[in-house]
């Protein structure tokens, strides 16, 4: 099953269109159709701004109008910044990337439908999709074509990703053992005691439970414990020398 | 608590630090800090691209350096493309997303780190942030700094977003009751019969229950159902007018 086609209706500025393509090809959709490009079409200033996506233009196909380039589809979500008369469902880039998976799995074939940059989708436009997608912004809201399609690609692809939301890479080193804290831990006071650091002595209980308590806190792996192990060892040396000198 | 910082370090291009500003201000991040800029600065290229976030170029604070620029600053997160030797905790965008909000609602103020155009953070740059995040991609992957700025600062405001991920304005209309389907169903039904649509007469409960099935589906609204209605009428005066004829 190809990922949804991406139709630009009526685009104006080839750099846009070169956006797009750029976009579309970061997050693994291929299928870019114009609707009656308002540019000279192919456009350089597309091609300029593509930025490696360049097979993606190559592979454009124009269509004279909304109809012919969506014969094939069978799930059409439009993009719109402002939801207007239509009665319409309107869904998050979020939900939408969710409705386009699930056609995906179905077999469905599928397009995101984007207007043009001044007037956007007409209502005719509208009127052939399922749903509109508007993308939640602030109070000001400006959004260019490559970014539309930018910020619903990436949803598009997260919904299949699986990228762990943290991961860590280097995952040789393992969390220390409780008996390795325990040795830093009473390395740690058995020279802080040397030190004259617990002070007053009736403190010293307290004192103690707050250090273990930041040190475990912070997670350390069996390699840092022992690298702390051997600053408390230079520390020590340096303060002797200092005394010495 | 202020939004995170969005820190800019070493900037080569006056157009992208204009595409960052507008990004930001589309998902209501204001506070945007220069490090040793590359271009020169105020920079009327950056003006033209931020297309209305002039006011955060306008307000943005220079540094000569990374400590200067993260000086009050308590959780820092680094956008990386490639996430390099540093031991690091790697983060998806919605995965630093929701970091931030916490650091937000505890008083944290944080900030978001990016490299320059060309080489991206430095390791001592990275050494002085919590996590990094890298933003997931196909195989291509040829993200700019304003598109790197557009898509965190979208999963930021997604996740204090209380868009309904669907919802349907005019929701002035409500379903249809049962009796009011149920008189669409004899209807429809009667009309039909009249025009000898269910042949043979043995499949006729099938096919009633398949008609109904359909009907009940699509979830029409009581406006919907006097519509269809309405519809019936006229298909049927038609039919006889054509009979006349």
């Amino acid at each position: 099953m190809p990922p949804p086609a991406v139709i630009l209706s009526q685009p104006q500025i080839g750099e846009n269109i070169g956006a797009a393509a750029r976009a579309m090809k970061n997050f693994g959709l291929t299928d870019l159709r114009l609707v009656a490009p308002r540019c000279r079409w192919p456009n350089e200033r597309a091609l300029a701004l593509a930025s490696g996506a360049g097979d993606i233009l190559a592979a454009a196909r124009v269509y004279p109008d909304i109809a012919a380039a969506l014969a094939d589809i069978r799930l059409v979500l439009a993009t719109t910044a402002r939801a207007r008369d239509v009665v319409r469902e309107i869904l998050t880039p979020e939900a939408a990337a969710t409705r386009l998976r699930e056609a995906e799995s179905s077999g469905v074939a599928s397009a995101l439908l984007f207007g043009g940059e001044r007037a956007g989708l007409t209502n005719d436009e509208l009127s052939l999709a399922e749903a509109v997608i508007t993308i939640p912004t602030a109070e000001f809201s400006s959004l260019n074509l490559g970014q539309a399609v930018l910020l619903i690609g990436h949803e598009w692809l997260k919904a299949a990703d699986t990228t762990p939301a943290s991961r860590t890479r280097k995952t040789i080193a393992v969390p220390a053992t409780r008996q390795e804290l325990i040795d830093l831990f009473e390395h740690l006071e058995r020279e802080l005691d040397a030190g004259g650091f617990f002070f007053p002595a009736a403190k010293k209980e307290t004192m103690v439970r707050n250090i273990r308590a930041m040190i475990l806190r912070s997670g350390l792996n069996d390699q840092q414990v022992r690298t702390i192990r051997g600053m408390i060892v230079a520390l020590v040396k340096n303060k002797y020398r200092g005394e010495k000198a």
